[in-house]
């Protein structure tokens, strides 16, 4: 008999999981410049430095599925997922480690591939890789990436300091990763009993590159350097635009306006969206993957902004009480909800 | 018709595995101290001081049983495994982050057990818990641990730097931490079919704490730098003592020899390996799980380190011409092999 309370993970969702199990936990080194709950952990490195350190597993059947993710590419992701994180503290990445778990279904070459991927991504980024570890896995391949980078102290941007009404950018477009990842799965569904499959792509190349390709936005962090610009807050939209905005305003103690029509969504992102019956919005506040940065940054600063020329300015930021809310073109409010703990 | 070359993990063995994947990885940046090839990076921190990062992994299935592993252990144990890379490098561990990825079979209730072990081990060792993220998994528990210290550059004990004749010292006992496990797999075989299973364990309680529960030996750590001592070269023991000494003699370019029956070996190793009609020595050659430290020091220490009263000199450094060897008793050498990439 188990007469022991049982509380499904899915009831409190992931961040009320992450607060319930980490609460408690008060920083007592004085180094630790801050703990949980940033994209990144930020500790003391000389008088004006710090170091960021963030740390993301990608594990197979939920983060990727091999039967159409190349092994060069998921190389070539892991180092995105893990530089990402880095950026949005407004921080330069530096270093990378990388985990393996591996089934033994899996021969050196894919191995290699993985590597091969990492490696270039690694170049383009300019972080060098220091470490890892390879293990066996009973079941699939696990990946684990800890990144990181080094930052002014006074030029990092934390979740927790937008300010009333500050302006909320972002950069590219939305959805579409989230596109390319729902064209991939209903091409394995409809070919799943042909011999030799050749699915559809054409048209939707970029859709695919956004899912299994998706470059970080160092370039951002650097043209906010030579413009002076240190966003108030900054994340990383990795689980949707819905999520990031609520955790910027769960951070930062606000509320946000974000304005539907305003939202970037690709051409091809709305074109296979209404081939699926699907709303193209939807993809960009629930989609994720999209690894584009949202920040925020003071009104004055809208022109010096829009000049850079890559970034959308999507919204404000609202008082605490009124709430984060989706405004329609008709002009009705729509509360923002996260997706939260997602069990596939 | 597949006709690509198909090379098996198992013919490269972890290390040769590692080797390859990684081999053209030249660190570009000049804060990145130490790369791949050790316990823990090294990245520059200030003049004088540098934080060391590591990074391990622990799969349900290949790491731990959860039939027998209870969570609150778990959680102290992925803390040892994670701080004692860092005190290997002879540094302060400092901060910890862990990311988990977990299956909806387990509760939330069980994850809270997990994190209590965790923040016990947290305040034991003096660092903070700062950061992590908990994901779902479609298969087994995975618990991914980075770990972050700090050192004076010029005290950092690489694997690189032993040199001839220089003593090879331990801390505890060795294969202990192996026999415990040996006797968790026993009782779970005998136990499969009865209903309210008890295991015997009395009498190796030892065994099962080593197991269950390894305290990373911080104190080792700072009884050499009350002493200072600054080790040549040092490495945790987490996949036997065969290993360690052919890790620290590829990295150093040296040859070692072993003196089989200086091995510390505890009562009820020893007890139950008779028992079990297998040989202890083998247990603490190849065993694994013990995480005590191993390190070398130049011959004119030996007093000094026999003086700390906790360590045991097993061995020295010879010449890389002349290979790794265990001299047993009777005075004949016996070639030593590690145990590698363990598929299991």
């Amino acid at each position: 008999m188990n007469d022991k309370k049982r509380t499904e993970i899915a009831e409190l969702g992931e961040f009320g999981l992450i607060d319930e199990l980490t609460k408690g936990f008060e920083p007592q080194n004085k180094r630790t410049l801050r703990g949980v709950g940033d994209d990144a952990a930020v500790i003391a490195a000389g008088r004006d430095d710090a170091i960021v350190i963030s740390t993301d597993s990608l594990l197979e059947g939920v983060d990727f599925d091999l039967t159409y993710f190349p092994l060069k590419h998921l190389g070539y992701k892991a180092v995105t997922v893990g530089v990402s994180d880095i950026l949005a503290m407004n921080a330069t990445p530096e270093q990378i480690m990388i985990s393996l778990g591996v089934s033994s279904k899996l021969p050196v070459e894919a191995l290699k591939d993985l590597y091969e991927g990492i490696e270039f991504a690694c170049k383009e980024m300019e972080v060098d890789l220091v470490g890892g570890d390879t293990s066996a896995s009973m079941t699939g391949l696990v990946i684990n990436i800890t990144t990181i980078g080094r930052a002014k102290r006074k030029a990092i941007s934390y979740r927790s300091g937008a300010q009333l009404n500050d302006l909320i950018c972002i950069t590219g477009d939305l959805g579409s990763a989230y596109m390319g990842l729902s064209l991939l799965e209903r091409e394995k569904r409809v070919l799943r009993d042909i011999a030799n499959p050749e699915p559809k792509f054409e048209g939707y190349e970029y859709l695919l590159q956004s899912y299994l390709k998706p470059r970080a936005r160092k370039d951002i962090i650097e043209m906010l350097a030579e413009e002076g610009i240190v966003p108030t807050s900054m994340i990383d939209i990795s689980d949707g635009l819905a999520s990031e905005v609520l955790q910027i305003c769960k951070a930062s103690k606000c509320g946000a306006r974000i304005y539907l029509n305003r939202i970037p969504i690709a051409k091809q992102t709305s074109t296979l969206a209404e081939e699926m019956h699907t709303d193209p919005v939807i993809a960009a506040l629930n989609g994720g993957n999209d690894y584009e940065l949202m920040f925020t940054v003071p009104l004055e600063m809208q022109e010096k902004v829009m000049r850079l020329g890559v970034i959308d300015v999507i919204g404000h930021i609202t008082k605490e009480s009124t709430g984060a809310y989706l405004v329609t073109p008709d002009g009705s409010d729509i509360k923002l909800r996260a997706q939260g703990f997602k069990e596939e």
